[in-house]
């Protein structure tokens, strides 16, 4: 029998999650069940979405999530003992895992990191790279010369988007939320131009960044800050609606307001499209193309990659709320 | 020399746009150039469109609108002395026409209407009709069995959307702003269910009357009753924005806020697209499509038409009025 923790979401977070909303559980795993595996974790990923489901998901219920860690006892020929493997999982340090049809609770072995660190498995090549890389280029259909604005730029998926669209020939402007953060995304990432929303004067920030308008939009934060942005917009452009973080910690019954987006949705005819990344599992799984392609660009220096590291499974509720509050600079990892 | 009245829009409109943001001017025509033709102006078109874009065209300028008329001169092989035409040649008595690249400013043949009223030629069987026709279809892409949102149901746009929308075999509902529009609705036009927006309680209305959610949203209204309809939409719902007559009155630096959109487009993966009618134009001309099958579903009966008719030059700023603050049930036309 094998000892194992997990966190219990118990119950329907008001605002802000609150330490007490889980409960750390220590149990007993059942022995393996035929093409079962038993996984040890050893990163556990911190995600905004986590926090949006938990409005749609009726409490209590194992905290999921996406964890790196290695096959201990299998009953899968395919998963023998030592595999590293990438699970759904969640906040726990020891699983029982399966594949699955499930396309958000997805398994799979650790995709060819050709040498990188293994917790990028959790972020470029992992569930966030993926988003950015189809979301931006299936749902934005970027084009060389276009402008394109990114929210939660310093973020997991908004870092690649916007490194990706630079790597597209696109004019690049992030909005994230410290000066230390639009330093980063400047220097460091290469975006043409990084707005602090925090402090500055958005809209005159972004006449001045974006002189032309703006083509493509991609959204992980909804709310006012997305509709002085799709008020910017181009004829014909297109928006990726990946996220709202804005409005995660927001009563769902009694959602903020913002500026009407149709007057500008219909003058100008935008596309505004909403997505999971679960769209591009089935029913042909089309990660392997996003995760080859992002391993090359990080090697050949075009993505720059940062995690952000929380260390011991007793602190994933603190890199959660500290993902949440936006300390994060990249990638909010946990390692076990 | 031919002796011409037009209506010219002086001012942008604050608010309800005001008599005295029109001067009515007589002048004398211009000889024919060559390609041109003389119309005399029979019907005249008020459309919501006019109120919108004179937030993004400086004034003053001709009100411009679509018009039917017959050809007095010509010097036009094509356009012979007593061919009708339909023009964009707006609010005036005569004008000096000529056919155009323009998508917007279209100038074309009436199309044959099989003996149906030469108005239809200015709604079914013209602008508002193509834009129920493609918009629709093409956007929304309806399958048989889904559910159909359309508000500003009972004007010249929504009640064939709508009628459109039953030939496909879907579910429809309808919001209208007064009583005798909603049994207008329901009892001559086939609508499943219609609902006072003005009146009923939105959420409960729709929660009765789409049961199992809502697929498709063709919008002509923006703001909060579109917020409240795209919250109750199903996974993968369409969104065709074709109109935001709630914001049109507004000014336009100062938009109302409404619900924010995105956690639902997020959570339901929606798309929502703005479109022009013009878009149908250019490269190919499709609208002759259009007008084919809606000329076939009213001679079948199975699209029921009215128009809500003005008469005289001199009354069509009180048609146009009347036609904003939602007075008209079917199309808003003037007869001269």
């Amino acid at each position: 029998m094998v000892k194992a923790r997990k966190y219990v979401a118990n119950k329907d977070f008001q605002g802000v999650p609150k330490r007490e909303d889980f409960d750390l559980v220590e149990y007993e795993l059942p022995p393996l069940k035929e093409g079962e595996f038993l996984v040890k974790a050893e990163w556990i990923s911190v995600d905004p979405y986590l926090r949006f489901l938990n409005s749609k998901i009726p409490a209590p219920y194992d905290q999921f999530g996406f964890q790196i860690g290695t096959v201990q006892e299998s009953r899968n020929p395919s998963y023998p003992v030592g595999t590293q493997v990438v699970t759904h999982e969640g906040w726990c340090d020891y699983s029982n895992a399966k594949e699955t049809d499930d396309p958000l609770a997805k398994v799979y072995k650790l995709p060819d990191l050709q040498g990188l660190p293994t917790e990028l498995a959790l972020g470029v090549i992992g569930m966030p790279g993926v988003t950015a890389y189809f979301g931006f280029l299936e749902i934005c259909q970027p084009k060389a010369g276009e402008t394109v604005v990114v929210t939660g730029a310093a973020g997991a998926v908004g870092s690649v988007v916007g490194q990706i669209a630079k790597i597209k020939g696109c004019r690049v402007i992030g909005l994230a939320g410290s000066d230390d953060k639009v330093q980063w995304l400047e220097k460091d990432l290469g975006f043409d131009k990084a707005i602090n929303y925090k402090t500055a004067d958005i809209h005159k920030a972004l006449a001045e960044a974006a002189p032309n308008g703006i083509d493509c939009y991609f959204d992980n934060v909804g709310g006012e800050i997305s509709s002085i942005i799709i008020g910017k917009m181009n004829q014909y452009g297109r928006v990726a609606a990946c996220g709202s973080i804005s409005a995660y910690n927001e009563d769902p019954t009694k959602m903020p307001k913002a500026t009407v987006l149709q007057p500008t949705i219909i003058l100008k005819e935008l596309k505004i499209e909403g997505f999971h990344v679960s769209r591009w599992s089935q029913p042909k799984d089309r990660w392997p193309e996003a995760f080859s392609d992002l391993v090359q660009w990080i090697k050949n220096g075009q993505i720059e990659v940062r995690s952000h590291v929380t260390e011991g499974f007793d602190n994933i509720y603190d890199a959660f709320i500290g993902m949440l509050a936006g300390e994060n600079t990249g990638k909010a990892v946990v390692k076990i």
